[in-house]
């Protein structure tokens, strides 16, 4: 009997004041989707947006776009990336690069960032790379585990936190447990979060390995879904199609592919990483299709500190040409 | 000593006292138990009530029915699925399409819904999708992890919840902890539980694969057992016999499998998905067999936006009709 | 120095203290053991003697024993149960038949509570089962995860909870950690605790299999050991023979080991099981030998409810006149 | 600047103050060491001295040793072991054999305590076993998992607890963390923990099996580095060689053996433990090393009950007698 | 339009706002970076620096250098490591020898630290080992679980903790997260955390074992990496280059290699580890070398005492010698 009255109430009223809800909700005509992802046009707790402005607008190019000096391949390759310019194995050759090339920030872990930020706080925004390892063992079930936490990263004056996620592990469940812990930490805390969104495992490597067009695309949509604010991806290699799922077999160019990418991760700040030394010219070229594509910026350290201070310089100021050309309001 | 006084007592007036109770008891006559699902019968808490309402009754056919468009595609598949309609890789395809189609409600991750609710919010109701994983590794032993939680769902507005069960899967031990959490969570909050029963795993593959009429109908039943409010599953296959266990082994017609499907499911509300992309009138066929078995609602998205606009539009307004054919008090 | 004191003291005094304290321990003589299981010789926290009572004394039989309606059938072996009786797959049918059968209690799990409870709320309590699984991957490393806690008992009105220990699996470490937070937590809140003990697992298989004597007779002792209030088994096969270990190779009649088996739980209350259905007189003469023996009582589901409703009561009949001749004070 | 003053004070005063300490700490002539684990002379806490007293001079023997009752082989073994001696399968029959024994305590887990405590509370002390395994699957990576905590053994006003230690298992990980939690909740609550320290496991079984002098060694000294109040090992036997470790391949005598083990465990206090049942003369032999050794007791169980009232009590007078020759202050 | 003045605002003045920002960033020279790693140059919070003080300069050495004494051997390999000199079985020998010696600290775990450091507590530094393991399992996956925490290290007065990172294990998962928890503590506890380094498992195996230049040089950097106040390694074996990955298949000299090592650690202070007993005059040269390679100290057990206290006290010399050689402001 109870329910009866709600029952009468619907049969006889509801009906006309649902009616009166849609027409209001269609009467209201939907604006034309935002385009781009300039700052101003995302979704932002005002401590995720005060931090994201002083990256975009208050250091480096200045522009809206990024330029990143990551320096965590002391942990992550060992020793060993230092051997080509011995000098850079003292982070305080990266550290000085980074503010005497205005880079934007500097992304690193928390012991480089406890031992060097001294000199150097407020130079220089911080980067705070939160997980991390050792390349020793394979990377089958690959899954980097935290270092630090988000309070780390508010400790140091941190602008961002970076969480390396292996898009495609088999170990993705504890990886994804782990990064919801960061994600939730980062909104509490109003701290940007960049997911350096990696293909790893074997499940990629038999679906055509971890750069492939494939790869790069799913890896920079996966970070958008999983509630990242900016993505750090490698440049998409769409000619390794040897064993990558349909429709990625089709022939692309390298422009179409970081163009699809960047379209892949939607509101979400993509970066593309300069990844293993190579040819300059190469190196410039994929920075320009990045931006032309509409990425916001670029992380660059072993094409970068692999070389003397001067020509790490020159090879910085080449960079920033191309970043000025890219302004985001 | 001290036993004796109850001891005493028992021997000499307890014999009454429970004849009393047991004749009380059997001298109220049962109810004639209720039948269907409709939303007054079901016991439910208030918050629940109230979100599962706006659901049913004040938003899309708004008839007690449910149409859902799903769009967690991008990270359980990848952008492929939005090749065949390249406009579809822009979320805001689908938020727009969900108004102008007048669905029920989206269904999404935390990661979209936080970057496209603006424009969209209040328009279209939000279930937060909590959990999901790519399809890179295989699913022996699948499990989706959590990428947010029912609080997210709350401060994001949402009027529901989602969560994929891999029903059968050998590490079900740690998908049923992840689930408890959510369900408990859940409760606390009022925040209705829609569980989306997916058979998976390789036990499941040895019993027939993922969508017999076996393993569907254990999905719903199990959905139900664990403290769902809704369940989705996919639409039986009944014709798939082979290497499912006795009774399934007989023949059953479509319409059989998900009249019993729906009844396995008994209290739980029932959603049938579409699933992958195939012919319409297959297509609107299922959607007439599943609300003629009892079923509550549909979610449709591949075969609703792997098409442009307006084909999209006219697709959803053919479901929208059989929906009204199916109304629920 | 300062242990010198101490050192004095005792050589020069407490000689006799030690011996004044051991006269005073050895002057007061043991009582007889208790014997039997009846409510008043246990140890129990008020809050568990009270909802003990009502299930052995307030409900059912009403004297001192139990019998117990199962129904988590749908979850642990899927809808195909339901087959012999299509009825039965409402869970309606059950609740009917637990109040029209005069059980002592309905034992299942969360879902199926919070769905069909309100029609049937205090007409006859409830054993609310703590966990479950499907039977869908094998039992090589069975563990059964959790799916409520005792506070949902406690929430839900409950008399009892249940919790699946699946005694010998090799996944013991984990199956302990999750029964030892449940035990707690019954402690705590004063909630009765059976335990479905369950030989299984590859090393059960290699040892004579789930129902021999040997394994049952451990299951018995284990629950004891950990802490259970009560303990459902199957009832033993002592003719299973085959692998299990000394001295059960020996030849024991089906009487001898039910008693064993009782003996082997001691002070804790014991329940047979019925298990899968069989032959009617076949059931009833195990339910005859177990109340022989000494168990608390039965728990019958499939034989029961796998027929029709009126079969169903008269066999609960025949099961409710055993039960009268065991009274237990 | 700021770190001069700092620098000039170090050069011209610290050398100086750094002198004057060293001077001091050198001044003070070291005390010879203790020899021994007399209770006076180990650093323990209050609440651990106080229910150390009771066991060691507040009970039993009540001459600074030990004998201990364990009644963990229902759990550990199954009914099994009761078959020998049928009346010793009620528990009651162990703990009146406690008192009459005069035991210094009984050992057990969480269940047979709480159903038997109230008989005998304050009649014997109760030493609770916190962790237990069924010896179903193999040992292979064993580890005993927690069945009641810390808490629960000041609950039910235990003296002591007792945690199994599968020393060198494969699994030590997981063994040390849940022991951490344990002796961790011992200190908080001043109760002695007792470490039964067992190698076990596959790579025990590979270096000469798990009761070699030097695996026994090692468990005990493992059992002092973690922190253990007491530790009960077996008795070790040199006389297994194979494999073993160099410098155990050594002939040593049962004596030698024992005595090292006791050194090994320098202040842990030491229990033997009689394992299974063998020859009286051979056991009492054993006991007479092991307190000739320097162990503070005896912990035998099947030993003692694995026959009539009578017999066991006549075999405990024998244990008794050893003990009285061994007081320690 | 709520965008528009922040988008008018930064049009019109913010280039000038943002130039301003960067002209002074830049018109602050930067300082010359910190050479070596004394103290003072070090960024340390307050309690770390008292606590490091102590152990540089005001014990032992007492000029910036450490001596330390480890005796964790007992739980790591067993009480076979005493058998050379028995005498070295009681602990009390080694805490004698850090006094007598004139060691900077002594470290082990918390099980000797709480039952021999009444007698010591003042006259040497404690560093609190918080991790370890037997070598009775293989080191395939190696992880040393914690056995104490640091609020255990502050309880007993401590100046520092260590902690095993296994680096390269397989489960460096599970070993970062467990360190991740360690240093968390350290920090807000003020305590120094002195990370023994060790590379380990089967992949380093595969690579060239645990102490080539490439395993050590490697593991120095990532404990730099993860925030360790300290590093403790095995001096690096630069001629063991089969199968060390590119650049370490090169000639290096022993100088060489440990001059690399204690620059890839950088501002983290170095320990050279002593090792397995080796001839004196070699062991002396390493000390030496490391010393010169600008290394903080020595920790150096079994060559020390391995052999009588005398024998032990001259070589302890010895090591004083060197150390004196380097004092660090």
């Amino acid at each position: 009997m109870t329910e009866r009255p709600v029952d009468d109430y619907k049969t006889s009223r509801k009906g006309k004041r649902v009616k009166a809800i849609e027409t209001k909700r269609k009467s209201q005509p939907l604006r034309a989707p935002e385009t781009g992802s300039a700052l101003q046009n995302l979704s932002l707790s005002h401590g995720k947006r005060v931090r994201l402005w002083r990256l975009l607008y208050g250091s480096g190019p200045a522009n809206g776009t990024l330029l990143v000096l990551p320096l965590d391949q002391g942990l992550e390759h060992g020793p060993a990336d230092f051997f080509p310019n011995p000098e850079a194995l003292d982070p305080d050759f990266q550290f000085r690069l980074a503010v005497e090339g205005n880079y934007s920030a500097i992304a690193l872990g928390v012991g480089l960032a406890e031992k060097y930020m001294r000199e150097y706080a407020g130079r220089v925004p911080l980067i705070l790379k939160l997980n991390g390892k050792t390349n020793i063992p394979d990377d089958e079930e690959a899954v980097s585990p935290l270092a630090a936490d988000v309070e780390d990263a508010v400790r140091l004056g941190a602008d961002a936190v970076g969480y390396t996620l292996y898009v495609g592990t088999p170990a993705q469940p504890s990886d994804f447990a782990q990064y919801l812990r960061v994600r939730d930490e980062a909104r509490r805390l109003g701290m940007p979060l960049i997911v350096w969104a990696y293909p790893r495992g074997t499940a990629i490597d038999a679906k055509g390995g971890k750069d492939s067009f494939y790869a790069v695309d799913y890896a920079a949509r996966t970070a958008s879904e999983l509630g990242a604010d900016m993505v750090k991806v490698n440049f998409p290699h769409p000619e390794k199609r040897t064993d990558v799922p349909e429709p990625y077999r089709a022939e692309f160019s390298a422009q179409q592919a970081i163009d699809a990418v960047v379209r892949s991760a939607n509101r979400t700040l993509l970066l593309v990483s300069g990844g293993e030394r190579a040819g300059d010219e190469a190196m410039l070229e994929k920075a320009r299709e990045s931006m032309e594509a509409g990425a916001t910026g670029l992380i660059f350290g072993r094409n970068v500190w692999q070389r003397s201070r001067d020509e790490s310089l020159r090879f910085v100021a080449a960079l920033q040409d191309i970043l000025t050309k890219y302004p985001s309001a």
